[in-house]
C-alpha cells in the first residue's frame, strides 16, 4: 500500500472497559494495525479482532512501538498505537509524535491523539478528592533522568506545598528512590501528612491504602502503584483524602 | 422515602459523548435523581429522561449543589453529581463529600467516585503532547484563596520548570490575574516558551492556538480556556507542542 494513512494515538484508560472513552473504543476498532505493549493489547482485546494485525511490544522498547506503528501508517494503513491512561502523560505520544515529524512530508499520516483517564485521576476517585485543588505528577523513574534532577523536582514540589502524584515510584531496578523521595518530601511535610497509595486501578487486584508520610512502607508499592501524597490542606475526612478548595494566606 | 441511598459523583469529561466513559454514562443513566450546574446537565442530556429528576444549579451555586445531591442520596434516593472534565478536579467532588461526611451515620449514602478526562489531559491531546513528563495543574482562582498564595504557587512551579495546566486562567470578573501568572513566569522562563491554548475542548466552537509566553494575548483567553505553558523541555514539533522525556542534569 503507497500514500500516508492514518494514526490514532489512544488512552485506554486506567483498566477495564468502564474506564474508556467512546472516542478510545472507535479508535481501536477501527484500526487495520493495533500497536501496544502486550498487556495494553490485552486491555482492549474485546474491541480487537482477528481481521486486525496486532504488532505488541516488550516493555522497554517504547521506541521500536512507535516507529512501527508510525512506518504502517506511513505506509497507508489505519494504525492505533495504545497506552494505558492517557498516552500524552508517561506515554508513547511524545516518541510517536516526534517520529512522525521526522518523515518527509509525504509519508506523515493524519494523526489523532484520544486521550483517556490518566492514573492520577483514577487513583484520586478511589481515595475521595485529594486533587481538588492543584497538584504535580511527578514520575520517580531515573531511566531516562539523572536522579538529581528527579529529586529536585519533588523537592521543589514539596517546598511548594502542591498535591502529589507520583508515577512509576518503585520497580526491581528502581529500589531505594521512593524511600529517598519521602525523605525529601519530610524536609517540608509533617510526618503526619495523609497519603493513598492505588495499585492497579480499574483492574483485578486494585488495592487502595492509607498511610501518612512517616508511615509509608515502600514495600507496599509497586510498578504498578500510583502515591498521592498530600498538601497541607489533605485530610482524613471519613475514610477519604480531600484536599480542601480553599488556600490560605502564604506563610 | 427512607434509609440511605447511593451517590455517584460523575466525571463527564471535557464535552460531548466522545470522551465520556462508560461508567459515567452508566451512573448518570441509573440516577433517579440528576444534580448539576445547567450546562453540566446538558452535556448529559442524551443519557437523562422524564423518569429522572434533574436539579440545575447557578454557576457559583456549588455548596447547594452539594447539599441538594448528598440530602436526596440521604433520602434514600439513587443520585448523580455530575462535573464537567473530572469532578475530583477543581470539581465537585470535595464539597460532595465533607457534606456526606457531616450527616449521622445511619444516613451517609454509599459514594462511588466516577474519574473522567480532565481538561488538562483534553487540552494536552489537542496540542500533542504538552504533559509528556511531569507538570502541574493550577487554578488562577483567587475566589477561595488570596491572591498572594496563587502567586507564590506559580512563581514555584516556573522556578522548577515544570509544565503548567492553568485552569480557570481569567474570566470577566478576574481580568488581571492571567497577565500578572505570566510576568511571574517570565521571571523564570524564556519569552519564546512555547504555549497552547484550548478553548471548549471537545465542544462546539473548540479552538486550539499556539503562542509564546511572551506573545500571549490575555483577550484570547475565558473561562473555558485551559492555557498548558511549557518548561525548558517543551518545543514546537510540526504543528505539535511535545516535551521531551528525558530530563537534563540540573544546572
Amino acid at each position: 500500500m503507497t500514500g500516508a494513512g492514518q494514526l490514532a494515538i489512544v488512552g485506554l484508560g486506567p483498566g477495564g472497559p468502564a474506564h474508556r472513552t467512546r472516542a478510545a473504543e472507535d479508535a481501536v476498532r477501527a484500526a487495520e494495525v493495533v500497536v501496544g505493549y502486550r498487556s495494553y493489547l490485552d486491555q482492549c482485546a474485546d474491541l480487537t479482532g482477528p481481521h486486525q494485525v496486532q504488532v505488541p511490544g516488550g516493555m522497554g522498547a517504547e521506541q521500536e512501538r512507535a516507529v512501527d506503528a508510525v512506518h504502517a501508517a506511513a505506509d497507508g494503513h489505519r494504525v492505533a498505537l495504545v497506552s494505558s491512561g492517557d498516552a500524552g502523560i508517561y506515554g508513547m505520544a511524545s516518541l510517536a509524535l516526534c517520529t512522525v515529524a521526522g518523515l518527509v512530508a509525504e509519508r506523515r499520516p493524519a494523526v489523532h491523539l484520544v486521550p483517556g483517564v490518566t492514573a492520577a485521576t483514577a487513583a484520586g476517585a478511589l481515595l475521595g478528592a485529594p486533587l481538588a485543588r492543584d497538584f504535580a505528577c511527578l514520575t520517580l523513574s531515573d531511566i531516562l533522568a539523572p536522579w538529581a534532577a528527579v529529586e529536585a523536582r519533588v523537592r521543589a514540589v514539596a517546598a511548594a506545598d502542591l498535591v502529589l502524584a507520583l508515577y512509576n515510584p518503585r520497580s526491581a531496578s528502581r529500589p531505594w528512590q521512593l524511600a529517598r523521595a519521602v525523605q525529601v518530601l519530610l524536609e517540608h511535610r509533617r510526618p503526619d501528612t495523609p497519603v493513598g497509595l492505588v495499585t492497579d486501578a480499574g483492574r483485578h487486584g486494585e488495592r487502595v491504602e492509607l498511610a501518612t508520610l512517616a508511615g509509608l512502607d515502600p514495600g507496599e508499592v509497586g510498578m504498578r502503584t500510583v502515591v498521592i501524597v498530600g498538601s497541607s490542606a489533605t485530610s482524613r475526612v471519613g475514610d477519604w483524602l480531600v484536599t480542601a478548595r480553599e488556600l490560605a494566606v502564604p506563610g
